[in-house]
């Protein structure tokens, strides 16, 4: 059943422990036989003609002939006026969805169980605009926008989603009782779409409801929709219900199957090149991958063979609470992704 | 000790359960020979010359007297066009800062435990400031506006509170990588302002940080300084945190002493009338209310009593995991305020 050929996924591998965390994908995807050929790439940002930031023309030639990219941590700008490249990724391959599934793992204690939502982001506009003026001398503002384009794209992936995920509701976050405009607009689009998808229970609410009612009771959300600085922050809660960072997976989704999908924890510089890291996020991150590619398959031997190792607490790194390294926890996932064979 | 005069506040005993959580207050206030002496008044919006919505005029003179109001809940305008009641009183009286202490109550369980924190939010401008447009069809935007006097201005709170409620450190939440401009601003005030205050620590913290964090560690945060929609997301999270916003008290303060403290909890038409609401919320935002008019022996008289009736766990209203009725938790808080003469 695996017998359809490779396809070129293009891994940036990121800065601080992004090597060590990608190799340790790269060896589990072996174990697993993940028809894969990795493209390996550094993203810097370099200026381009007229000054405009650019990712590396290599980089961007791989992404466009894969559509399919893995990354690692980058460090985030020193100077000023250096573009995030996260944003900048974004941007570039118009990955207009972020996607974060938050589930509670078994083994891996935190006060919250059986959390099992996802966070879809719109990527490219609203609060991010970056549009920003000084109105007079100590008055300055900024501008967020919301088009009925994006906020219809996102919204429709959030239903497609949902609906090819065996979830059953989605709920639109929103301020529209402040940003009855640009919220408003947002939320429109989201009651239009939720027309289109009876199948899919539709329900909007508060943000700030949301905030609340998220860290009192999270298991009554499913799927959840908003713009972008709601995501910025709620993605980040939910990864802190389940565990932070360290365990949380994400994509960014554009049109026509391109996407990227990343850790997005730091790129801990500190424990760097120590056999220390701990690669969960970037591995979940690459079976989320694994299934846009339809690899399902492949994608539950090696989640099966993560969650396993986790549950078992034999072969933790630190930040999971064992002793283990790096190289050993990959080996004990890659062991249980051959036993799985 | 008790000898000052009686001090006016002027009391808004709001929809739905609000009255009923008034007169328990009331009654609390009573048992405990607070000095105060209630004025009530309605505020329903009206529309004023020129269109314009204003509070009425019996209420804006009596809170231009007194200066000190509380206030029950109010329910949300239904008809489109109505502004919201609390949007308008914070703007009514200028009241720049609000306060939200969120200490973890003992014997009322939440997956958390030591939480001792205060959200302090910037209440007049950043993403409230109600100026949105439609640039082209399909196209809107809402302009987010900071300014060097507000954010100085509740920087200033922030510190002063801090020194003088005995805490140690102010973390200014931001998202200054991405508004680089307003939430610069705003977090250089913050930097400014901290130079003066040598005897608080001071950190900056992003948002979404600031939720992951929060969710994982919340003990970890002292007061937290932030603009208006960073403040409106975090507090109701933190009030998640300790149980709700049945027990979480709030106060807006302005300039001169001018303060409005209030629940925030909904006006809970469902068991308005019925005796079952709790009025912990209306009662500890009433505690804030005593230690701002420098009322310290009473405040601390009805928080014990308060915490008391709650640690004991028999005399509990439905929301708190009891059976008991409105009026005997107040029964047993007036009973507690008075063994402690
Ligand atoms: C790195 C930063 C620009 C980014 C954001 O604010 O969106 C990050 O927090 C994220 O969630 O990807
Ligand atoms: C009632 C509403 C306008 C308000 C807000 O968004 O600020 C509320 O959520 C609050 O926190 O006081």
């Amino acid at each position: 059943s695996f017998s359809r050929g490779m396809q070129t996924v293009t891994l940036i591998p990121g800065d601080g422990i992004g090597p060590e965390i990608s190799a340790a994908v790269v060896k589990i995807f072996d174990a697993a036989k993940a028809p894969v050929q990795w493209e390996e790439r550094n993203v810097t940002a370099i200026k381009g003609p007229g000054g405009k930031w650019m990712i590396p023309a290599d980089a961007k030639e791989s992404m466009d002939r894969s559509k399919i990219g893995l990354k690692g941590p980058l460090k985030t700008p020193i100077a000023a006026g250096h573009p995030s490249m996260n944003l900048l990724l974004r941007k570039t391959f118009d990955l207009y969805a972020n996607v974060r599934p938050c589930v509670s793992i078994e083994g891996y204690r935190t006060p919250y169980t059986d959390v099992d939502l996802v966070t879809i982001r719109e990527n490219t506009e609203g609060e991010y605009s970056g549009i920003e003026h000084v109105i007079v001398d100590g008055v300055v503002q900024s501008i967020k926008l919301i088009t009925e384009d994006a906020s219809r794209r996102i919204a429709e992936y959030a239903f497609e989603y949902a609906r090819n995920n065996q979830r059953s509701s989605v709920t639109a976050v929103h301020k529209a009782n402040i940003m009855r405009m640009s919220d408003g607009l947002f939320l429109r689009k989201c009651r239009e779409v939720a027309e289109n998808f009876k199948d899919v229970k539709f329900t909007e609410m508060y943000l700030d409801t949301v905030c609340l009612n998220m860290v009192q009771e999270p298991t009554q959300f499913d799927v959840l929709v908003m713009p972008n600085l709601y995501g910025d922050i709620l993605s980040d809660l939910c990864a802190g219900l389940i565990g932070g960072l360290g365990v949380t997976p994400s994509g960014n989704i554009g049109a026509n199957g391109v996407a990227i999908f990343e850790s997005v924890h730091g790129t801990a510089p500190d424990i760097a090149g120590l056999d220390l890291a701990n690669p969960t996020a970037l591995l979940l991150s690459a079976v989320m991958m694994l299934r846009h590619m339809g690899l399902h398959q492949h994608a539950a031997k090696i989640q099966t063979a993560c969650f396993g190792t986790i549950k078992e607490k034999k072969v933790l790194t630190k930040d999971l609470g064992g002793n283990s390294k790096c190289s050993e926890f990959t080996a004990e996932i890659c062991r249980r992704v051959q036993d799985l064979d």
